[in-house]
């Protein structure tokens, strides 16, 4: 699909190198505004949903973190802490990481919806969005896997026993850090398909 | 960026819609041609790097699949195996669907090279590629990210100070996993690439 306005200036050019008569028909013109109306749709669609995938991620994300970070041990108490157990902080910590990048997101998303532009220039925001999606994707689904497996070999040993609240809450920061994970896989590809669509049109929108 | 053989046949509809003047001028036969020169050379330049990360990812994932399955225990033999920790279960066995999966792309994208066309038609190829290249990137990691919490988790136990070689073979098996992990992600950016320029341009190359 090309962009309407690139069709107008073709239609335009070849008219001209034709034997210079400048009246376009009228056809191309009626096809661009509808394709133009069409295209503002489908952006403001395309927009929508990757907000509504961001905003999802924050959610899921923090409150991954919340639930990890909460089981911070209080003074004295001998009820085991998340930062014992390094594949727990892992967890913790990429949860709270994706946490903030994603209320950056949510920002320039709201920004991009409501203003029409992009919060950086253009080709920085596409190639940041994407790079960070896909890097921070990796590290959720990583942390998640290894948080797992942890969580797996502690279920049935004195850590679950004696506290048994300590496994539940990491259990369900687990379960929510892969709940982010999905939405921000999902993120990823949608910017994904913005970088592809800035290399090959030179904008990030190919309707 | 349009590919030329579009290019040519808009300049000759639109010769036709503006009065009939059926021959074009000469410039954009040249242009189409030097463009698909270029092309031609840059898609051939893109085929093989996709070859050369299929091939990369094969060797890695198949060596991480027989050296994994290597530890198997032999009768009688009280040196633990890799079917006795789920962990190293999924890492195995992963390994090998991914080894299996790329054998198969690579055949493809042989074919491709040699032949021009895709192995299946485009539209399925293209798909497919990316679908199953996202899918076993993701799954390829989860493995190795378990597989490095349990093996971390087996240091300094019983099972490793006596048995040392099951411990360094798993090892090596989950990094050689990693590394076919990190080809197999590249892998997915080039198709993602590709399923992309499907989309906006309805064939797998822009150029």
């Amino acid at each position: 699909m090309r962009s309407p306005q690139r069709q107008q200036n073709q239609t335009q050019e070849t008219v001209l190198r034709n034997g210079g008569i400048e009246t376009p028909s009228p056809r191309p013109r009626i096809q661009a505004h509808f394709h133009s109306t069409v295209s503002e749709q489908k952006l403001r669609r395309l927009n929508i949903l990757i907000l509504v995938f961001r905003f999802a991620t924050l959610c899921f994300s923090l409150a991954a973190a919340i639930f990890m970070f909460s089981t911070t041990r209080a003074r004295g108490s001998k009820s085991p802490s998340w930062t014992d157990f390094e594949a727990l902080r892992f967890v913790g910590i990429a949860n709270a990481i994706v946490a903030l990048y994603s209320l950056f997101e949510v920002g320039a998303s709201v920004w991009e919806i409501t203003g029409g532009t992009t919060f950086l220039p253009e080709v920085l925001q596409v190639w940041f969005d994407f790079a960070h999606d896909q890097v921070f994707a990796y590290m959720l689904l990583s942390a998640d896997s290894a948080g797992t497996e942890l969580a797996r070999s502690l279920k049935g040993k004195d850590t679950c026993t004696e506290s048994n609240a300590f496994c539940i809450q990491s259990d369900i920061s687990i379960a929510l850090g892969f709940a982010g994970f999905l939405f921000l896989g999902l993120s990823a590809l949608l910017s994904g398909f913005r970088v592809a669509s800035y290399i090959i049109n030179g904008s990030r929108f190919h309707l």
